[in-house]
């Protein structure tokens, strides 16, 4: 296996380049031929991988990949998820090369999706040809591989339900989550949900001048930003009623146990360059990005935004927020919560809208499983150390679904980094975390085949 | 003079559309040539109308056109002024024929620029050609037509300072101001000032994962928004420390008296489709809107703003915020209290940026003067009625500076309508005024030369 690895190191960052090459923005549809693109690619990759029965499935929005290898029915079932698909890649003049020309700088790989997620699944795909190559799968294997991770999963759920029998697994594989450090492996327990909309807040029939109308009729920018400041308090706690009826909080244990994830917040703000944090009175860094929920702007746009000066009272003002959500928090429950709040403090003068865009489930894995037991496991054969548990910030809303549509648990076995500058310009993932990502996937497979007899 | 202009009335209004074909946007450098062009025409109308020396002055930025006709040093001199740039036109999509191919409908021209300030100081040029091709003219006149009012006339003042001589008039008049309506003319005797920034909050050095990092830094959207928010009170009233020092208030009875000017309420929320009007607690639409300074955002843009969700804490946002002045507040001093006020509130993980772009003085203009009365008596011949004092929302901060380096008053006898959508998709002007226009203007010239004897 190490020499399998070893002399093909080479051909797997190459072909990780040419998927890093393919723009597979789902979120923008002048890219959608090439998301297409991405799919194909990988369902070949799957195929000359040595898995069986590779394909793309349509769906409404972007193609489903799936593929499997069945080597002895009675032997466990790993399902590999992963997605294709990345995040939108402007700002582009802040990128250092450009985002869609893979390149190697600090023994690192710069471009969209490097981490997020073709050079995590890549890594999977590659663990599995080295298998096949080498000592053979101790665990049957499936892959599906989806498009639509980023604009919120809107099809995979039906795809889900309606391959059912296709998709039964034992447990379910993930990497697209992050490890403390390269010293210090992690595994993480949980992951926040999402719910994310769009508002838009309207004033007068037409833009107006603002010195002829200044002053009289509300300015839809400056009543847009009254909202979204009066969304928090001066604890940083968000004011939506109801908002926290949902959240579990944890306990002072639960809490301590957390605490033992080594962090040092001086570096975090270096690495940052900024001079202090900011966040919910009453919880640490940490557990505000992790076990608690928040609401942020994700963007925001109004009136004139050219060169020079416009003075202008725009007649419409717009943003995008989203809220991550934590359990036992919905994003049904959030999202209507949200509206029926915003609807509500919208002053005389304006008229406001909230489209909901899409929501995921928050999750926690379980740390008594074999599962979780044999990634651990894994990690300590490949890295020397056992993994630390840790709650994570992010989302992969599918999980809540797999575990309600399939019966299936989730291991987030993710080899990234949070400085990797996922969703931002110049993303990027360590050559050392792709290796050590082929190197750690096989042992999960051979600590489960053997814990599951 | 009524058979010449009946005579020639589709030459003017032709001519006209000749100029409004210019895009002459002075606020986007891509249009710098068209700005010189729309110059070039200008110079060459004043030319054609009969008035000597026209020429184009070069500028740092955009040229000044200037031409006079000196029909007898003993009369009084008259000093027309006027802009030839205009705002930009977008949001392009919201016109309903674009902006720089000027269409009639509804007796009236739609085109950026037809009423603010093309289509007015247009009709000076037409008047002017009129007397000289009939009756003659009874003062004295020049011409100063500049292409940077609406960045803020940035070189205009050093231009006046230089060729003081050259301008040295008894009267400026002015034509970029409304009437109350088309049955209703009117005479503004005042205008605010203007103090307009561009503010910029940064956060992290990059764009964040808003899973990872939301809710444990400061996100630059929400912290400007909650920046903008803390700018006014619940009483609609500017937080900025100092902000109403120099204001002038105004005494009952000038209260009473501008209240004397009819405005319909209901009419004013239907003409903008509004359910209410919002405004500083304690004064009318009307003073609002011309008497109290104010504060608005016009422009206002981070993070992702395309097609799509994108979860992202970006790094920075930014807004452009102007505030209109009254007597005595000054640009200078308003936007030093602005900067060091908005600087002072930001909070520990942001760093701020104020950049200012321009400003101009609030001006007054005596209605005691014979030049008031000239006006008034102009507005009395062509309209059959005395016009109402008025005092305006809008800013030419060049009046405060002719005042300053002239010692000469302007008179703002403008023809618009404040549903004109000035600054707006559609601006438009209607036919009756510019041909009113022309028909007023040598009523002034003819009064003002009987009152100055």
């Amino acid at each position: 296996m190490t020499t399998y690895l070893e002399a093909n190191k080479q051909r797997f960052l190459d072909e990780l380049f040419d998927l890093l090459r393919i723009p597979s923005v789902s979120a923008d549809s002048k890219f959608k031929g090439d998301v297409r693109r991405a799919a194909e690619f990988v369902r070949d990759k799957l195929t000359a991988a040595g898995l069986d029965k590779a394909q793309l499935y349509d769906t409404p929005g972007h193609p489903v990949v799936y593929a499997e290898k069945i080597v002895d029915p009675a032997r466990p079932t790993v399902l590999v998820y992963g997605h294709y698909d990345v995040q939108p890649a402007d700002p582009y003049e802040l990128w250092n090369t450009p985002p869609f020309e893979p390149t190697i700088r600090n023994e690192r790989i710069y471009a969209r999706g490097a981490c997020d997620d073709k050079g995590q699944f890549y890594m999977h795909i590659k663990a599995i040809e080295a298998m096949l190559a080498t000592d053979g799968l101790p665990c049957n294997v499936k892959v599906m591989i989806e498009g639509e991770e980023e604009v919120g999963s809107d099809h995979l759920g039906t795809f889900v339900v309606e391959h059912r029998d296709m998709l039964q697994a034992d447990v379910i594989l993930i990497s697209d989550t992050s490890i403390i450090s390269n010293e210090t492996p992690s595994l993480e327990t949980g992951l926040r949900g999402l719910s994310y909309v769009e508002v838009q807040v309207t004033g007068a029939n037409r833009d107006l001048h603002s010195g002829v109308y200044g002053g009289g009729v509300a300015n839809p920018i400056n009543v847009l930003c009254e909202m979204i400041a009066s969304l928090h308090d001066e604890q940083g706690r968000i004011t939506i009623p109801g908002f926290y009826d949902n959240v579990t909080e944890l306990s002072d244990e639960e809490r301590a146990e957390l605490a033992k994830a080594p962090f040092d917040l001086e570096e975090y703000k270096r690495d940052l360059a900024i001079n202090d944090v900011m966040g919910e009175t009453g919880y640490s860094t940490n557990e505000r990005t992790s076990i608690r929920p928040t609401l942020d702007v994700n963007g925001i746009w109004g009136g004139y935004i050219g060169e020079g000066a416009k003075t202008v009272l725009p007649s419409v003002a717009s943003a995008k927020i989203s809220m991550r959500l934590v359990p036992d928090q919905t994003p049904e429950e959030i999202t209507e919560r949200f509206t029926k709040h915003f609807v509500s403090i919208a002053p005389a003068g304006v008229t406001v809208q909230v489209k909901p865009h899409h929501g995921g489930m928050p999750y926690v894995t379980p740390v008594d499983s074999v599962e979780f037991e044999a990634a651990s496991k894994a990690f300590e054969d490949a890295w020397g150390k056992k993994p630390v548990p840790t709650r994570g910030g992010g989302s992969i809303p599918i999980t809540a679904l797999f575990e309600k549509e399939l019966g299936v648990k989730s291991i987030l076995m993710g080899f990234g980094l949070d400085s990797d500058a996922l969703h931002s310009p110049n993303e990027s993932y360590g050559l050392f975390n792709f290796y050590k990502g082929i190197e750690t996937i096989p042992y999960f497979y051979k600590h489960y085949a053997a814990l599951k007899q």
